[in-house]
């Protein structure tokens, strides 16, 4: 697991995990299973969160809801230096509450989605997008990573962009997830940006190996949710002689998962795991794991001797 | 122009503008220069406004930007019978919020986008999303007209979704937008829904001719915002031996606008026409008009003896 570090304090690493947002019967978040599942998940193998990611369900949250979720987690002794909260919003002014409220909060850092409703959108219009967040939060101690998740935010964040934000922002602008699930592009922005302190996380374990050899620093992995201790046991061994069968071992679970839509996937795991049904419950517009794909799921994790020690209550 | 109703208390039909947002130097929303231009599109030939639509940078706006926008338009005086405000957002609880809000202020109806983070979602989790805004809102008033832009939003709405909707609320699901830009796609939902009553708008004037033969009841546009009394002489005289002559006319200036980037070019040509620079301002992700195609559209539409008269101070 990688050192956690205080706000503005460094840089980070490891394995990071967008939390699941557990909600009740009527849909309202569930801060009491949230901060019970962030503390395992610290407990067991994650360098830090990332709250309020696209596994999250973060865009079907209220700015309130989000503020309300991270309140609980520090209210209940989470350490802030661990939380890369998502923040990034389609408004602008949604955006510039957000990472205010994280970085007043002493977070490590936040994760910074480009507003993403208008598709085709300039790199101009974007770098202004950022730009203003970075300047009307006006705090020394903010670290943005850049998200980028062309596969459903459609709206990217290209090496011109980062280069334009980075030359800007020096310091404000500490590193980016990469979920375009395309190597290529996570390698690019290594050759351009990580010698000076730009810090590339993958979106996907699968490429953990891979990034770290090429000077990425981990990983923000939906899996996380379930898997961090493998993912957290190829990081710590990256170096070794057994870094390609770790990186086996978590592609394993990750091709159950993925084969599957991955957040209500992950969702019926952690019911089952935590002996938790509510658990299941997602927002519209996602729908929950059809039982018929539940049960096969749940028989192959069963058959791997896949657990989650002591999330049950 | 169509009759106004007012809220549950009709049909609606006829030329509709989504407004565009205006900004001040701070970006802002500027309620001023917005009651301005709301009032000048009634009197010239719209039968109600749309604001809030992707043409208003709506999902630019934060949830309480837009309430208080549009209770500054009822406070001015605009009848909230003439209007249908774009309430659909991500998160649920913003959607349910903006439209508990349109409803119980008396607007006419509610413009739905539906969640569009999440793309490839399915059609149960869409229907799922539009219920439980129509059940927590739980007010016999609510008139939603689905909103369906495939181009942006990515996520659309297709005609079983619209079935199984009018099925189960018959009396909430008032009809659509199609800004899909295909009026094959119109006609299915015609053909489909029409005759029940199901009422539906095209997202350009371009199909109004064909929409309103076909059986539609109007559009709702964003070159309404400069070219309203033209579009609504189109729908005035549809039936008459004019319609295709209009029909092309109101084709042309839509042609100048559509080749550039649809709502800062809006956005100039209301600067211009209200000798109001600060109109220009946009937020982004988008950017301002830049200057060489903006000479270049002024006086295409000069040389047209385009004018909006009356809407400067």
């Amino acid at each position: 697991m990688a050192t956690e570090r205080g706000a503005g304090g460094g840089r980070l690493g490891g394995v990071f995990t967008p939390v699941l947002t557990p909600f009740g019967a009527d849909l309202a978040p569930d801060p009491r299973r949230f901060v019970r599942l962030c503390r395992w998940l610290l407990d067991h193998g994650c360098a830090g969160l990332a709250p309020f990611g696209t596994t999250s369900e973060a865009n079907s949250l209220a700015v309130g809801e989000r503020e309300a979720l991270l309140d609980a987690l520090l209210a209940e002794g989470i350490p802030a230096g661990r939380l890369l909260p998502g923040t990034g919003c389609c408004a602008l002014p949604d955006s510039v509450r957000l990472t205010a409220h994280a970085v007043r909060r002493g977070c490590a850092g936040v994760l910074m989605l480009p507003p993403f409703y208008y598709k085709g959108v300039s790199d101009d219009g974007l770098y202004r997008g950022f730009a203003e967040v970075i300047e009307r939060v006006g705090d020394d101690r903010l670290r943005v990573y850049l998200y980028h998740i062309p596969p459903v935010a459609q709206v990217g964040i290209g090496p011109k962009l980062v280069e334009r934000l980075r030359a800007a922002y020096p310091r404000a602008i500490a590193g980016m997830k990469d979920s375009s699930g395309d190597f290529a592009n996570t390698r690019t922005m290594l050759d351009l940006f990580a010698r000076d302190g730009f810090d590339v996380f993958v979106g996907s374990e699968r490429f953990l190996l891979e990034n770290l050899r090429a000077g990425g620093v981990g990983c923000i992995t939906a899996t996380g949710n379930v898997n961090a201790p493998a993912i957290d046991r190829l990081y710590a061994g990256w170096r070794g002689p057994d870094a390609d069968r770790l990186q086996e071992e978590v592609n394993g679970l990750r091709g159950l998962i993925e084969k599957l839509p991955v957040i209500a996937a992950l969702k019926a795991v952690v019911a089952h795991e935590a002996g938790d049904p509510g658990w299941a419950t997602v927002r519209p517009p996602l729908v929950p794991l059809p039982e018929d794909r539940r049960g096969p799921l749940l028989a192959e994790l069963r058959a791997r001797g896949f657990a989650m020690p002591g999330l049950a209550g």
